[in-house]
């Protein structure tokens, strides 16, 4: 008997699927790293870390350490809050850089992508207006649109948000957010300039939409000096996402929120009902290895690595691909951004470029509204730079074979 | 300079939260558990494993093992789908039982509370019905309350739902989802029999509604023969949620959800845009446990372990209790159900309960539509034998005091 097959079939009509489904926009992203899976092909398509420079064995002995000394309390139940310790480290980090927040104001989140699922819990109805940068992160768009609200696009210019544009988005009607990634972005690799960050908060005055500051790359700077988070110029109305997952690595998918007090309530609420709380063994693992690495050694090399990784692949650009193609020279994370000719799209490209076993993101996969037919996302993190100057040299091969 | 308080005010006028933030409930549990954390209270209010049963020493072997063979890939972003070789074990240990599915059918989740919110996402909009047993776990509630459905709760009975009124509450619309959990139910210790399960399958014949089979309880049956699982009668319209958290431990929050392919596809979208994926690190660890020790062993050290405890506190009831209370006598699992004299209010006992440091939660709390005010739910799974006997001679003498 086949017990799968029930009496009443398999595929016998069920309930209908929440509008939302037919909304929330397919991963392009997702379709394309299935394509890129052809081990001869090299991809910067991707969006992840250089394995080689996880700290597996500093792991595995705060791992240890944690199962010995506190092995039941790291694998029972545990509050939705998170790990105090973690929750009090997080803090000072924060205090280092000069901004004062408090353990309360602190949650733990299964990646920081979970941030943005439960701040569309806890502000989104549908129809609500949510400002995005233009080109923006994917993943922002499929957690937020999850909540069917309307999106705005405001255009990223090369240091940041165009603040007059800001404003009149912000005119038009209120926005419950207005999500920004201000260092290093996905995809395109820019960051806020001091003098933009205060231009953005002046342009917020006046209005209450929250400005969620997603920061998972502001530990990769490698060139320039820190600008201050937008909690400085905000106070309260800027909620913080921040991720161990540059810092130590993803596997652990381990983030956090900074948010205050009302808004903390609400994401707590929240989170109790989407997971009940992240893995507390990951979280005292990540607490064991902060405290007992020096992490700033740690992110150095990791720095120093990506920023050879990131030279080079600019370097490739300039030497060898052809004149009118642009790129932007972010000073940190893990993404840059190319512009092809107006008249050349970059999804034919993509189509050579597979047929030259080398990939990358199509740029309008990161606009919520359409547009960016001639751009595209380079990651410089996950590729060595042997592969680098290999993948790069297939790539302006199959941008001359277009032209 | 005081960077919390940014030049606008922490306390200044943010966007309004989103309307479900009014709705969905406070957890009342949470609320009663920061009451209970006087240690010298016994709590009997928790829904926690006994962490004497963990296999610390063999979840410390297996951590070991996963970051020195495969460090890299263990900390690595990974699959939104989950680890296959878990998704593949998690489909042999169903054929053990006769329940034949695909690894393409499983989805890893962080812990099975994920589970309800991706069929919230993938199925509930705003209005839709949603049927559950009266009385109900309660983290359900919360989450697909996130959703905005109408509940419509259907009576239980002491061998499962009673099927009448659960047809009565089929005809009244089209309900999205039917939210049960057939064995050793959370709050009430109740498990459908097989006649039962078989008149639900019946009653559902003809309806589009999705049946949620959450059986996070399921291996842990001490008495009796284990009951087949709805899609045996309901094939690929009841979705299976089951859990590791009773198997191995809670901390590493693992779940799973078994659906057929329109649902799964739907379910990854969701998850994807919630958390990108499950931790690899706690998947793979899992993985090398279940592989390199008995289970099934550890599984009977854990259920005899919790038969003694929920027959201690069964005899203390049964010993110790006025007359007119009653209790069910669950087969497995984690929770009994005291009842009460109808004139006897379980949120009064529960006042003059803590006066004698003993806790439980108040029934109320499980009713999605009010009621089960002379009830109570008691977890036997956390506490050893020792804290019972104390603990239940407290409560008696706080009934007692009572009456």
């Amino acid at each position: 008997m086949d017990y799968t097959r029930g009496p009443e079939g398999a595929d016998e009509a069920i309930s209908p699927f929440a509008e939302r489904m037919s909304r929330v926009p397919r991963s392009f992203i997702r379709e394309i790293l299935k394509v890129t899976e052809d081990p001869k092909t090299i991809s910067f398509a991707g969006g992840l870390p250089n394995p080689r420079f996880f700290p597996v064995r500093e792991v595995a002995e705060a791992a240890q350490k944690v199962l010995r000394e506190s092995g039941e309390a790291a694998l029972q139940y545990s509050t939705t809050e998170g790990y105090l310790p973690l929750r009090e480290l997080i803090v000072e980090r924060y205090a280092r850089k000069g901004l004062k927040v408090d353990a309360e104001e602190i949650l733990i989140t299964t990646g920081s992508q979970q941030g943005l699922d439960l701040l569309g819990k806890a502000f989104l109805d549908k129809g609500d207006r949510v400002i995005v940068e233009e080109p923006t992160y994917l993943a922002a768009i499929q957690a937020f649109g999850i909540f069917e609200p309307k999106f705005r696009s405001v255009p990223l210019k090369e240091d940041g948000i165009d603040p007059r544009a800001l404003a009149v988005a912000l005119s038009e009607g209120p926005a419950k957010l207005f999500y920004a990634v201000p260092n290093f972005q996905n995809p395109t690799g820019v960051s806020y300039s001091e003098e933009r960050r205060r231009e953005v908060a002046g342009a917020m005055r006046g209005h209450a939409t929250v400005f969620v500051e997603d920061d998972p790359y502001g530990e990769l700077r490698f060139i320039g000096e820190e600008a201050p988070s937008m909690r400085r110029y905000l106070g309260g109305r800027a909620v913080l996402l921040g991720s161990f997952s540059k810092v130590i690595s993803p596997g652990l998918r381990l983030g956090w929120a900074c948010a205050r007090s009302d808004i903390m309530e609400r994401m707590v609420i929240a989170k109790q009902a989407s997971d009940l709380h992240t893995s507390i063994l990951s979280q005292r693992i990540a607490y064991q290895y902060l405290v007992d690495n020096d992490v700033s050694q740690q992110m150095e090399t990791v720095r120093s690595g990506y920023r050879r990784q990131r030279d080079l692949m600019v370097k490739m650009i300039e030497e060898s691909f052809p004149a009118g193609v642009e790129c932007t020279r972010p000073e940190g994370g893990m993404f840059l951004w190319v512009t092809l000719p107006e008249n050349m799209s970059s999804l034919e490209l993509f189509d050579s470029a597979i047929k030259n076993d080398v990939a990358f993101v199509p740029g309008q996969a990161f606009y919520a509204n359409g547009g960016g037919y001639n751009t595209l996302r380079l990651n410089f993190s996950n590729s060595d730079e042997e592969r680098i100057v290999e993948g790069m040299g297939r790539l302006a091969r199959s941008i001359e074979e277009m032209m």
